[in-house]
């Protein structure tokens, strides 16, 4: 089940893909896609209906987040044995866990808009993980029956503020548009392994990242034990869960960076794609 | 003003103080006391209200967080000159930010539980900021004009999570309890200078911190200013502004923890007090 939100920003209702990838409006069923509807038990509510049943959606709108009032949007840094690598920074022991200001969040195809003073922006896509259920204190095992899906993020970064701003990442990861989401919540029963995804970005038509979700150094059902042994994950939660290598700081001979009229193209199995084209604030 | 949300977690009602400290229901005037209330306007209605002709609560309720809702929790780290010697930390250049989970957000007299695996659960009380209107690229003049008030916050910090699990100082301050807000959202009228405000911590009764924010390394001026700059502060948004000396980790000749049974007091002067117990999770 491929779930999705459209619509203008901050008003954007629930629908679903139907077998032909039309969007069937969703909104005389739930009111919105959110960490309250994400249980097991409403989503087979949801598989239990026939999308051709369901209004056909006119025209192409906006694609919001996938899922509306993310309550955290967890980050993990370095997750990646070949972007660990490009970095030049130790595999870490544990997942580095960052948290980015969900005022970051923005739809899979809306604009990144740079901030003042940005020299170093930079792009990572990421495996998205959408909490279903509230998990604490979960084992490995049963992590991902937390799991009420996936979905594409794009972990946008100012590696100046990341890293020169007097520290803590978080400055350099929750600008404003720096968290695109979406286009889809794919349900977990359509991913089996998570571990086995391939993941790209292309920056102006060019592949900078390539990579594949079997490279992640902690695994999805390893981050949401670790997590959840710190705080409750709660339904509507988002775990980003790291990037592959190809970021813009890593390139050679000399770093590459975001600059306005510049366009990225994020895709990852089953999961869809995202396009931003970029600008720069006044 | 002094406005409060009473009421079980979750299900608060709004309300303010009288002259004479009693709970007055504002639930027949406003929803709640979120974001989306506290532009200039807004609060000026409410200030228009003799409190005498509102509904008189009955009994003593439990208080919860002064701000239902809260965007994000903004902390800055390290920002009194007297704690930044304690730890023996270098005074940085800019304000020091991270981001505390929503999630850890509780009323200002529940029950702090500290995580297994918890070893060095510290405290620190700090001057709450809760932003009224958007503010983007504001100068430091104009900064205090976006400000809707301040609570008193305690942002208990687990040291070991803090530091020692691979980075990020986050996985440190967003355990579950770990952020008391409150009692009362005091509005900015009522302190016209947020740099002349005594703030202490008591631990079983022994006055562990002592201060006052004439020692920030950085204004509440300048931090909204710098945050600023980096992203939309939102109506809502919660800035814990730092702590001053005397946190656990501090103490001499050994550092002193949080275990099970002890008591927290906090005062802020205007500000009201909280008052946590500790209890350890099984």
């Amino acid at each position: 089940m491929r779930l999705l939100r459209y619509g203008d920003p901050g008003a954007e209702k629930p629908g679903m893909l139907d077998a032909n990838d039309r969007i069937r409006d969703l909104s005389g069923v739930i009111d919105d896609i959110t960490g309250a509807m994400l249980d097991d038990k409403s989503l087979a509510r949801l598989r239990d209906l026939d999308p051709s049943t369901l209004p056909l959606v006119d025209g192409t709108p906006r694609i919001g987040p996938c899922v509306g009032n993310i309550g955290k949007f967890l980050c993990i840094g370095l997750n990646y044995t070949d972007h660990a690598a490009e970095t030049g920074m130790e595999i870490p022991e544990y997942p580095i866990l960052f948290l980015k200001a969900n005022s970051a969040i923005i739809g899979p195809n809306d604009t990144v808009s740079l901030p003042r003073g940005s020299r170093r922006s930079d792009w990572e896509v990421e495996l998205g993980v959408v909490i279903g259920k509230p998990a604490k204190y979960v084992t490995e095992d049963e992590a991902l029956d937390y799991v009420a899906g996936y979905c594409i993020t794009n972990d946008v970064s100012e590696r100046r503020f990341q890293g020169r701003l007097s520290g803590q990442w978080t400055k350099g990861k929750s600008c404003d548009t720096f968290g695109p989401v979406g286009p889809w919540l794919v349900t977990r029963d359509e991913i089996p392994d998570p571990q086995s995804l391939n993941l790209s970005l292309a920056v102006n038509g060019q592949t900078m990242q390539d990579g594949t979700t079997s490279n992640m150094i902690f695994t999805v059902a390893q981050i949401i034990a670790h997590l959840s042994g710190l705080m409750t994950l709660h339904p509507g939660d988002l775990i980003a869960t790291g990037t592959p290598a190809g970021v813009g700081m890593g390139m050679k001979p000399e770093p590459i960076y975001l600059k306005s009229g510049d366009r990225m193209e994020l895709r990852i199995d089953k999961l869809g794609q995202q396009n931003q084209s970029v600008v720069e604030d006044d």
